[in-house]
């Protein structure tokens, strides 16, 4: 089911990247190399970070023939995207979901303890977006948006006590996407955020 | 033969990144940070993401200090550089085109497949640009410029071409470099782009 | 002492990238971010570069949790934090030097010569301040700031001449540490830069 969860999040995510690369006017490569890097930057930063090779996409370069198609898509279909804007909000929660759910899985997997598979949560569900907006020259938004981030890591919590009370995996992973996407729901709806930390140097 | 090659790529490349931190005012340090990581930026970035150590310039610093020479050139002939446009133009069409080459050969010799070949050469020849364009705080040009990438992706499909008829590897290389080198002349020449994505949300 | 030394770097490094991000105005998750990066992000890109794992906060994820706490103590004492400019001035010229020996260090201990140790050095040194102003979409400050990046390579080389001359190895951190942060505090008191690369294009 992660990997059914996890090609519709990367499709999402590319979809995003690509209009992202559009606001800059850029050359369809270039649509295309943004794309790929919002869809699958997070899980190559978190696998490197950790230096597990190879990198999902190098094992499985289908995910890399998905992202461009879906970038491909987004510049044919770039006149219906404005009406979807509610089907990627959507999507887009439940990528960021998974994307956690996967990179904290990983990360224990590997052997590693709860801070870091906490912390690879939110890379992997994150940095996808930071690369996007770093390379369309944007202060990341994700650090800005309603609850992005700490949606993630309040969701990856869930999901470690989940685990730890000894709940089924699969329950356990369904339980934390509904959790997750309801919770981002609710912060994009009522948009909540958390009090933004505005720092002004005083004027001399 | 791409040895030399190399050395004369990464040579430019260093030139451009210099060229592009001495707009922002760097000071000569910070021109040799962003020399080096344009010139070897690509090569490190696809080794990073391929896992594949040591990284090249690790094991032969000497084209650390080749680019880091290169910066410093450029510092004290930047009088002559505006009228060496040209030149860069034409030393620039090798580098992207031997990086190319270097990137997809070394992927396959990996044991990756096309696909992910593919992704390395384009990564090889334009990451070390997309650094100097972070770096200096600018939108990647790669993506704007003309056909700059996607001369990098159609000329290693030529090189695959040539490769799986069977041609001999040094004609191969030799081919691919005439063809990318010619192809992206003609796109400099004639001003060719591909029409740009240019996506703008509707005002509501 | 290097392990102490290198808590208080981190700590003040987290410091400096948080009252960046709060500059930018982002939320508590986006400046725990950047602080993070700030603090360990030389160190990580580093270790990538070298192929050297694991990187040294995911074997001790006790330094997380400390750039963490630093990141949410910004937020709290921001009010205190415009007169505290001068500690931070200090700390970080303690940080940078720090940073550097256990960088060149850590190469030459992993069999690598003085040019790639030198290059560690830097990265080390001056990386996490480029990945904060990265995020916060600034030119990297690090090379236009009183010899910033320049002590740090000039530090090194007093590190290395010293370890060749055979002088005891606490003798020669102490002696770097002193001499890089004195070089520092004249540099940023008499305001010493190096002089800058400005390149124009001549009009047409």
């Amino acid at each position: 089911m992660l990997t059914v969860l996890y090609v519709i999040a990367i499709t999402a995510e590319a979809m995003t990247g690509a209009l992202s690369a559009g606001r800059r006017g850029m050359d369809p490569v270039g649509v295309i190399f943004v794309a790929c890097c919002t869809a699958i930057g997070g899980g190559s930063v978190r696998d490197m970070l950790l230096g597990s090779y190879p990198l999902t996409w190098v094992e499985t370069p289908m995910y890399i023939v998905i992202t461009t198609a879906a970038a491909i898509l987004t510049i044919f279909l770039q006149r219906y995207m404005k009406h979807m804007f509610k089907v990627f909000l959507v999507l887009d929660a439940v990528g960021l979901i998974t994307f956690s759910i996967i990179g904290a899985q990983k990360t224990l997997d590997l052997g590693h303890g709860y801070i870091i598979a906490s912390v690879m949560a939110v890379i992997t569900g994150v940095f996808g977006g930071i690369l996007r907006d770093i390379l369309c020259n944007n202060v990341p938004l994700v650090f800005r948006k309603e609850l992005y981030a700490s949606v993630a890591l309040i969701s990856i919590g869930f999901y470690f006590t989940l685990q730890l009370l000894g709940v089924d995996p699969n329950v356990t992973v369904i339980s934390t996407l509904v959790f997750g996407f309801v919770f981002r729901m609710i912060a994009v709806r009522f948009k909540l955020e958390l009090p933004k930390f505005v720092y002004k140097e005083s004027p001399h």
